[in-house]
C-alpha cells in the first residue's frame, strides 16, 4: 500500500489484460484474508492493495464470498501443483515421495498467508470451499498412495506382504500428518522444509520398510 | 421417532430432571445434525426426536446454534474422556499409546454420528466452535506429546538422542494421522479399531523404534 503513486490513487496505474489484474487482485485478497480472517475482511482494502477500484473487484470476481472461493481454488490448486511436479521428477518412489512433501512444507512455510486461508479458515466457510478442499486433498492422496505402493512393491521381498490396502492406509497417515505438522513448523521457524520432511520420512518410512522387512509392532504387556 | 406412543405425541412422557432431559435432547440433535448437515437440520426434528416441545428446546439450549455449540463442546469433551480414560490406565508408554488411540478409533466407529458433526460439520460453522475444537485438539496432543517422550526416555540407549521437539514432532504426526485415519477406516469397515490402532503403531512406533536405535532415512540418489 506504500508505494502506490499519490496521483490518481484508486486508478489502476497500468493497462492490464484482465487475467492478470484478476491474479493481482487474488493475490491482494489472500493476504488480507489470512491477516484479517474471512469476516473482519473488508473488500475495500482488497481493492486498495490491489491498485484498483472496489467497483472493479466487484465486477471481476463477484462479492467477497465469490473473492474467497476463488483464492481457496487457486491456492489449493497451487499447492497440489508445487507437490505433483517435485513428485514427478522422477527416481525411486521415496525420493519422490520426499520431494512432494518437501514442496508441500515448502509452500506452506514460503506462503504462510495462503496456507493460512486454506487450512484455518477455508474450512470455517461451508460446503462449496470445503468441496474445493477435499478435491485437492484427494489428489494429493492419490498421488502418495502410488509412491507408497510403488515403494511397497520395491521393498517387498520381505516376509510380510502388503497389498494396495496399505498403501492407502500409509498414504492416509501420511497426508495427515503432514497436515498437522505445518503447526508444529510454524513453531519452529528455523527447521527448514527439508529438515521436517527427513523427520517425517524417519517415522513414516523407517516404520515402513521396518514393517515390510517384518518388525511387526506388538502391543507390550502389563 | 416411530417408538413414540399416539397419545400426546408433542408431550413429554416422563418427569424428567432438566439435566437428564437436556441430555436427551443433544442425543437427538447429534443425530439429526450428522444426518442432515446443519443448514438443513431444523429444531422441528430435534424436538420430536427427543420427545419434548420446540419451546422447551429452546428454553434449555437456545437457538439451532446454541445447539450445535452443545453438541460439539459435549462430543469433543466425550471423545478426549475416551482417549484419556483408556490411556492413563497404566503400564508402559507404548501400551498406553495403543490403548489411547485404540479408544479414540472405538469411538469414532460406534459413535459415527458424533465424530461427523465433530470432524466434518464442525469446522464449517465459524470461530467459536473452531476453538472448542482447537482446545480438545491440544488437549489430546498434550497425552500423546507426554506418551511419545516416555516412550523416547525409555528407548533412549541407543546412538540417536531425542528430545522434547521430537517428542512434539512424532505427536503432530499421530494425531494427524489418527484424525486423516478415520476416513481410511470408514472404507474398511470390517476393520476393528484395534487393527487399526495395531496398523498406525506399526508404521509410526515401529519407525520411531528404529531411528532410536540408529536407522536414519536419507534421500536416495537419483
Amino acid at each position: 500500500m506504500t508505494d502506490k503513486p499519490d496521483d490518481k490513487p484508486d486508478k489502476p496505474r497500468r493497462r492490464l489484460p484482465r487475467s492478470v489484474r484478476e491474479q493481482e487482485i487474488l493475490d491482494a485478497a489472500v493476504q488480507v484474508f489470512s491477516k484479517r480472517g474471512y469476516r473482519a475482511a473488508v473488500v475495500d482494502e482488497i481493492a486498495e492493495l490491489a491498485g484498483i477500484s472496489k467497483p472493479m473487484v466487484y465486477l471481476y470476481l463477484g462479492s467477497k464470498e465469490g473473492l474467497f472461493v476463488a483464492c481457496v481454488r487457486r491456492e489449493s490448486a497451487r499447492l497440489v501443483a508445487a507437490f505433483r511436479e517435485a513428485a514427478d521428477a522422477g527416481g525411486p518412489p521415496e525420493g519422490r515421495l520426499w520431494a512432494g512433501l518437501a514442496a508441500f512444507f515448502g509452500y506452506v512455510a514460503e506462503h504462510r498467508d495462503s496456507w493460512v486461508v486454506m487450512h484455518r479458515q477455508a474450512p470455517e466457510q461451508g460446503e462449496e470451499i470445503a468441496g474445493e478442499l477435499a478435491a485437492a486433498r484427494r489428489s494429493v492422496m492419490a498421488e502418495v498412495t502410488g509412491l507408497v505402493g510403488a515403494g511397497i512393491a520395491e521393498g517387498g521381498g520381505g516376509p510380510i506382504k502388503l497389498g494396495a490396502e496399505d498403501a492407502e492406509f500409509v498414504a492416509h497417515a501420511l497426508v495427515g500428518a503432514a497436515d498437522s505438522l505445518t503447526d508444529w513448523m510454524e513453531r519452529h521457524p528455523g527447521e527448514s522444509p527439508e529438515a521436517v520432511t527427513v523427520r517425517l520420512m524417519n517415522v513414516m518410512w523407517v516404520g515402513m520398510r521396518n514393517v515390510l522387512a517384518g518388525e511387526v509392532w506388538s502391543r507390550p504387556e502389563g
